[in-house]
């Protein structure tokens, strides 16, 4: 590794921001017709060229008078007027009224020669050939002069207007049926690395291989940010091929984003080609999530390397990078949507850094507005819909202890703080509980992290299963059994019929994380067996030939795979993989909900709920 | 108009709010591909069916290794590990490591067998054939085990979530490349009216043509809410072709929407046509605007008749028929928008009923904000952009005072308060000035209406030309001559050299409302000829031949339309128009500022503007 080079003199956040507003990323103007100018960006001024109304037009249903006629006109005096016709929009007027006539007359229609008010239909009488009038009117009264809404040769619309509705329905009354809107730049998205497969096509995990989660969340992203995004074929790690597509894109693009590829390893092609081919303005940041990030220069086009990471790649965009997008689609800067909260729990900061802290968010029993982070490592895609927003946490500060006010920035705008948290247990009654909820967040990292979650003062609810026990300072809601046993292939050619048959047969045995309650009930079973047979528990345990996997699911699956031959698993799990499941009891399921969140809104939904089943 | 019928029992807002509440738009699901997911609202429960990652990722660049061949390893007590190979993202293990050995790793890649733990870069030095480890890791450090991002089996999304960028990478992590979601309602909109044209056609006003605004500005509001828009070829007032049109919107729509023609009038077909062949579930609400507003059931479809005045039509839309789309879209609700502020001025309310009164919103100078009414009477399209939003008034209010205070709900959450208020004249160098201002508002409706709006302390900045007075607390900012006259028809046939000629000649001269300067200096210059002539004013004035217009260019463009003789007019407008000139003299045109807003922001940036130019 003798050409790894450091990140040397990492750039600010404002550094990093100053480079990316230098790029040159406008993309012109282009047409739109009025029915696709919807939330374009207007690029030229307007000005009426037709008055509106283009004539003198009747703003009430009624009749047309010479207001002179009307003078003497009052509820008590009524003043006949002799009716000579009727004139409805869109009609040409053929006569025009002489003193003592009047003309029935419709909304919108013009109003005849000779005529120079309208008297509303309410305050008047039919008769026969006539029509009393009981209200006076003056000259002009419910009637709108011909540009009187808008004069022809006024600035309607000047460069730089947002196109809403509104817009739209003035540009549809003055006539103008196309209008000249900023061009919004095209973002071309390029994932780099040998390992990704795209969304459609099947993992081989044997290589390592992962989804590209890149190419789609940025493409959604610039797309949200008012860009065009463009999603480039993924390219291996092969210098040749990422220089092609960097070409291809940077021709038909204003803006080339990458992700991955970009720290100083030598493994790390892109950043070599940048380097030599194009020009590397701004090379690592000092922020975190963020610290390879590029930004350059590639022929025609500007360039910014993202990192690999989702949550990394996506935060440097919603930071740095949509802005810049925003700005060149000729939109308003984003509304700023900000909650204030208190930390839930404490949250450390190994190194100097200014980071983007990704926090979720809670009410707890008071209404308080808790922000907790959500960090599942590097790389994990979870925290991108686990969170709601980040904290943005100086290079100053070490730790967020538990109460100190944050100010979150939120992902989106819209985003409304989840009705109900909870975690543990996976379920299938449990999904359907969920699936009747308005967002519920739910994380099912097993029974141990649901209590100890609700200990920390975090969650609402804990669902536990098995041994496991619900923390003191919490009330069950509502429990259930449910059967588990394991799951062997179909078939089941090893004739397991019991937990004897995984030690004496020598079989590989799937087993799962302690975190989970059929972990819990699966040692209870082996102390049992261990008493029948009048052994050691460790010593039993040591006999079984096991794998351990990380969710309540997996042993299932491995057996499925046909990475094991047994494994410890739910009956509804089994049934659902199409396995064959051999039954070794019932474990208890229970939600439980803390003291203190027992009158929240989303606790009391749930509990109406379970009353209801 | 003997079939007239009244409105009787007008419905509330909470009536015609619930009727609409009631009718079924929902419009089932639909399969929406990951590319094309951002937005939509998930109809389906996702459980994730791969581990995330699908095996043990080193989560950093470094050395794989046994973790307890690191358990003395120090910065000053280096561990020297044999390196066995080198293993990148992408690349299938193909050897284990034993003890007292390592594998050069990248982030991403498979853990390979023997390994349980990756060493960080930075904590190693590369010697030949061997590693230096300089820091001690445990098990599992630095390494992602398979499923710890997402475990097979977790039910990682509920129905009804909307999919942002976040949830489209949890997606595509996941491997699902394609989702159920809700289908939004498809919405038809029909224009009725025998006047309407669509902005793409020429108008003739002669029967008072007018341009159709409703059916593109319904169509980008339902656009915004979330549903499709369907719009249908505009209908008059025939019976026979409403019902058809309506037939078919009905049997391709969710909802059918149609503006006009819904008041009780025996001209108003629409109402008769729903009433007699369909369900009429409402008629007539006590809300203004939108009195004749219709809600009902036509075939299989829901029907909602708005009003035909877009203004209306639009509020009615915004308050009622939105929030219905949004549901049945699966969208969550508009998150509301509103702004306190001071009422600029009195708004005065005639009738008993609650009142959705249109106002724009201005900071005074010391960045208080004032809300002043917008209306240009029923009818009025520059009120929907004139306007940001509206004040709710109910029934029992009947007026407003100066300085009370109102809650304006904004038309869009993310409109910004114009940066500059003012109202004047029309005049080609102002237009140059406001298109380089950011969100100014300036309405041009003349001299007199920018002098009074300053007086009453509405506006920031009036411009004024020729001999109308700037107001006493006013500053000028700016001020620049104009040259003025009379258009003529190309070739000026009847001779004309000045004023003399217009009542020499008998001829019809357009001349303009006194808001404008304009008037002034046409009227000046026959107060001057009358003194050169030894006439009396007033003589002089009855013996010319006038039309009066409404705006400063329209007396030009009457001449164009061979509709007058001459017509008063500035010369840049007769050189806009292509019409000949003669020239009469010059006004000035001043741009003056309200005395106790100089120094807000816009007011500053106009002035160095000004001062740069």
């Amino acid at each position: 590794m003798t050409d790894r080079r450091e990140f040397r003199d990492l750039a600010s956040g404002e550094e990093l921001a100053a480079t990316i507003d230098s790029l040159e990323l406008e993309a012109g103007t282009e047409r739109a017709s009025l029915e696709n100018a919807r939330g374009r960006v207007l690029a030229e001024r307007i000005t009426a060229e037709i008055d509106v109304p283009g004539f003198d037009r009747a703003a009430m249903d009624g009749y047309a008078v010479k207001a002179g006629d009307t003078v003497d006109a009052g509820e008590a005096s009524p003043v006949d007027l002799e009716t000579v016709g009727t004139l409805h929009a869109g009609e040409n007027p053929t006569e025009s009224i002489e003193a003592g006539e009047a003309i029935e007359i419709s909304t919108g229609a013009v109003l005849p020669p000779g005529a120079d008010a309208v008297v509303v239909v309410e305050a008047t009488s039919e008769r026969d050939g006539s029509v009393a009038i009981r209200d006076a009117v003056t000259p002009g009264e419910n009637v709108m002069p011909a540009g009187a809404d808008v004069a022809a040769g006024r600035r309607v619309l000047g460069p730089k207007t947002r196109l809403t509705p509104r817009e739209i329905g003035l540009l549809s009354a003055i006539g103008c049926d196309a209008v000249t809107v900023r061009k919004p730049p095209t973002v071309g998205i390029i994932s780099t690395g040998d390992e990704l497969v795209r969304p459609d096509d099947t993992l081989d995990s044997a290589p390592g291989q992962i989804h590209d989660v890149n190419s789609y969340t940025i493409a959604a992203a610039v797309e949200e940010a008012g860009g065009r995004s463009r999603v480039y074929p993924h390219v291996g790690d092969d210098e040749g091929s990422i220089a092609n597509t960097l070409t291809q894109a940077a021709n038909e693009c204003d803006l080339v984003l990458s992700s991955g590829s970009t720290s100083a390893s030598t493994m790390d092609v892109i950043y070599r080609v940048i380097e030599q081919r194009g020009e590397l303005l701004l090379h690592g940041t000092a922020v975190k999530p963020g610290k390879p990030t590029i930004v350059g220069q590639f022929e025609d086009a500007a360039y910014i390397g993202l990192p690999g990471y989702p949550v990394s790649a996506l935060t440097i965009f919603r930071v740095f990078v949509a802005p810049a997008i925003r700005a060149a689609a000729g939109l308003p800067e984003r509304r700023t949507a900000t909650v204030e909260a208190d930390m839930a729990t404490r949250a450390r900061f190994e190194e100097g850094r200014r980071r983007f802290l990704p926090v979720a968010l809670v009410e707890d029993g008071d209404g308080r507005t808790l922000a907790y982070p959500v960090d599942k490592g590097s790389g994990a895609t979870t925290t991108l819909v686990d969170a709601d927003g980040v904290v943005d946490v100086d290079a100053q500060t070490a730790y967020l202890d538990p109460d100190e006010s944050v100010t979150v920035e939120l992902f989106s705008a819209d985003a409304a703080i989840p009705s109900l948290l909870g975690a543990g247990e996976g379920d299938s009654h449990l999904w359907d509980l969920l699936d009747q909820l308005d967002r519920p967040r739910y994380l099912a990292e097993g029974s141990r992290t649901g209590v100890r979650l609700l200990e920390d003062g975090v969650t609402d609810v804990a669902v536990i299963a098995g041994p496991i026990e619900a923390p003191a300072e919490s009330v069950v809601l509502d429990s259930w059994e449910r059967e588990w046993g394991l799951a062997v292939p179909t078939g089941n050619p090893d004739d397991v019929t019991g937990l004897d048959d995984l030690i004496d047969g020598d079989l590989l045995v799937a087993t799962v994380d302690s975190q989970w309650g059929l972990a819990g009930s699966f040692d209870a079973a082996i102390d049992e067996l261990a008493n029948s047979r009048d052994e050691a528990q460790a010593t039993l345990q040591r006999s079984l030939r096991t794998i351990e996997t990380r969710s309540f699911e997996s042993p299932a699956r491995r057996v499925v795979a046909g990475d094991a031959d047994a494994g410890v698993t739910l009956a509804e799990t089994a049934a659902d993989l199409d396995v064959t499941f051999v039954s070794l009891g019932t474990e208890r399921v229970e939600i439980v909900a803390a003291a203190d969140r027992l009158e929240k809104a989303g606790v009391r939904t749930l509990r109406d709920r379970l009353a209801s089943e």
